[in-house]
């Protein structure tokens, strides 16, 4: 696919990096053809693990090689939840949302769940890293929307984390995300992306957007060709700017309603892809970035299944980077409170899941079966009252009181219930401590900037 | 566990059997007692592939050494859906959960979905096994409460399928679930259950219930050694009673709320048993049966959430015979209409997902990244085209029409438009032909054993 078709290459200065390093570039067709080795040796410059690193080093998190981390949702122009409904984001709804991500130990990374449409283009960038960085410590998402806005966003990180410029460059500490414009072609904005977090040493996921039908062939296995030929396209980009450059491959390989045109996720074909996925990133020895999606367009029982479908495709698939991990909703159109809340449960029980349960003879328990006998009970047995107290993994949103129980107290389903929860969460908020002194800068950075006029966007 | 504490046997009969085969057997105590070597020597004599023939040959299904079966929800005592709420079962609740079942190529066998309370419990199982024989032609679930209770079952079957006792014999045409009393206790009803099904050729499936905490250790390993050994104990005397008798393993080791004694299900301890009770089965050659289970009140998406963790434990586990597939809710205590919908569509999903896709040359689909090229659209393309109308699986519940459209068409949630599909499906429901003779045959029969007075049942 990439020795004969090739990639077509928008921006120039892209295409005279791919030359540069040895591919063979058709001005004309804006097209750019690789040798498979070469695509080969330039991914085998990047690292299988990443470190990213946190204004507080208790947030530090390493993900590739067996081990993952959750990010929220990045991306939902719209935002919902049970009271308020369906509508645009805001800067009020993204500072909810960092604020909930802040609040649960099994999210550690902020995606970008939600936009703030209010303010001006040329500041929001401004206004977002702000947001991420006063009122979390976990690492954030920033948007490839042009070199300046990329610019500002890595310098208020170096602020709040309060180091200098080699050291961040050494130390990822933000990330982004590039999407392929599938079939086969990458833009001016996405290009710049690339070269500009592997020249800042930030962290690029190179996520195709392979559709099965629509930006894709319509089979699986076509689909997951031309997203594995699109995603070592981008990040051989990365290693030619910088070798070594922290880069993650990234699957989201799904199919459409072949009635409609509407992309549906968290089916069996997108669960096989996303297994299959995991393969491919773990051929080249790259972290690789799946998600946490469904179609549905309320926080419900097919909100969950889809899900769940997700995420067992991506789990069980050695997933490095589960985007989109808490609040997805709508196709990823919108930023669901409830579904955040419901998410963070699955998320804990797929945690609480992959921790391999003791298996010794403590555990095996004889001497409890011995105690105990035919016919009896545990609640009072020793091997019982040593452990009762964290056993067994204790639920976020799950009811298992029996029915007369939570019928008198309302009968409340779940969804119900993580409105209540989202809400409690959100009452209960303290902003992490940050030493004056930086909060400062970076006010006085953001208001330097805004006087400036900003940043162009694309 | 066997060898040192052994199993309490509380009935003379299985004693004796016992004994006959070498065990070591403490009559005051009512105490069996196993040599391992015996135990491994009598299990290793049942099938590891089941062959479960139907009135209708289509509908014969095998499972064991990689093959599994789909069964409805077996023993609630209670029934719901959204319009009536809850109640207890009924003759004709259980006619329309064994309608559903008839319905959904996903069903392959019928579990005991709904309780007739209002018919008395003498002739209960005569009015139970008319329903299944004549509204469906999938194999059926027989209760084991009592000798006479269950051979009538059983005679109805070899009826409906118009053969003789000898055939039944060879053919396996029914089952039960045998349930240990877990710890380490087997009682009266169920050890009949065991021998009279071994003796008439028919499937018994043997599951302890070991909910880690209450009935055996509160570690998983040490829950999983006691279900092992009560599985083994329970499967080695159907096998003295009759060598090859169709047996299956079955799991059922989860955790209970430590607060509250509660059961809880679909946890991730409950997964991970799931999975290692598909390696112990697998161990000794034996089909495994799991379930897919949930703890929640209400068709939501808490019942969604953990029928999904359920369900992959089971099926990535290995497992081959899944009871209570669909309509299980509230911790098995209530059929719900509208989960059984739900629980259909998470079936088919999964079978879906299990379905490998075509990777070769065709589907790879070259040509047509060819001849769409980059920034094109597959929609059009030969290669889409030809493969469009089956290439993605088409959901039952799902929605995954945009959010205007599915707004302006009344924003049902998934279990709302769960409650019409049951109602749409009962309104189709054709029941499927018998022959006029096998019919009066039948009815003769419960008409007979009406008279007689029924069967004393335990």
């Amino acid at each position: 696919m990439l020795g004969e078709i090739g990639l077509k290459v928008l921006w120039p200065e892209a295409r005279a990096l791919y030359k540069s390093a040895g591919a063979e570039v058709e001005e004309g067709e804006e097209r750019v053809r690789f040798d498979p080795d070469l695509i080969e040796e330039l991914v085998a410059k990047a690292p299988s693990k990443i470190t990213l690193r946190s204004r507080n080093p208790v947030h530090d998190i390493t993900f590739g090689e067996g081990r993952v981390v959750f990010a929220t949702v990045g991306g939902p122009p719209n935002v919902s939840d049970l009271e308020r409904g369906r509508r645009p984001g805001s800067a009020e709804a993204l500072a909810d949302f960092v604020k909930l991500a802040q609040s649960f130990d099994v999210i550690h990374v902020i995606g970008a769940p939600a936009e703030p449409v209010e303010v001006p283009l040329n500041v929001r960038h401004l206004e977002i890293a702000r947001i991420y960085l006063t009122l979390s410590e976990k690492a954030p998402f920033f948007y490839s929307r042009g070199p300046q806005a990329l610019a500002d966003a890595v310098e208020m990180m170096r602020i709040a984390r309060g180091i200098d410029e080699a050291r961040l460059l050494a130390e990822p500490s933000c990330y982004t995300v590039v999407n392929m414009n599938s079939p086969l072609q990458l833009d001016v904005p996405m290009s710049q992306g690339i070269i500009d977090m592997a020249r800042l040493g930030q962290v690029t996921i190179v996520t195709p957007f392979t559709l099965a039908g629509a930006m894709a062939p319509i089979t699986i296995a076509g689909a997951l060709a031309q997203q594995n030929a699109e995603a070592l396209a981008g990040i051989a980009l990365s290693q030619i700017v910088r070798p070594g450059a922290p880069v993650v491959y990234g699957g989201f390989t799904s199919n459409v309603d072949m009635k409609s045109g509407a992309p549906a996720f968290g089916t069996p074909e997108y669960t096989q892809a996303a297994l299959a996925g995991g393969q491919l990133a773990r051929r080249y020895g790259l972290p690789y970035r799946s998600s946490n999606t469904t179609a549905s367009n309320a926080p419900d029982a097919q909100a969950a299944y889809e899900s769940e479908m997700s995420l067992w495709g991506a789990l069980m698939g050695g997933c490095n980077f589960l985007l989109h991990g808490a609040g997805w909703l709508e196709g990823g159109l919108t930023s669901s409170y409830e579904k955040f809340i419901l998410d963070v449960e699955m998320l804990q029980m797929m945690a609480a899941f992959f921790r391999p349960p003791p298996v010794d003879e403590a555990s095996l328990g004889l001497a409890a079966v011995r105690e105990v006998g035919p016919g009896g009970h545990y609640f009072g047995a020793a091997h019982t009252l040593e452990r009762y107290e964290d056993a067994f993994y204790a639920p976020l949103v799950s009811d298992w009181r029996n029915f007369e129980t939570w019928e008198e107290d309302g009968a409340r389903d779940a969804t119900t219930r993580a409105n209540r929860l989202w809400k409690e969460t959100l009452a209960r908020y303290e902003p992490p401590a940050m030493d004056p002194a930086v909060a400062e800068e970076l006010d006085a950075f953001v208001a330097r900037r805004t006087e400036e006029g900003g940043a162009e966007v694309a």
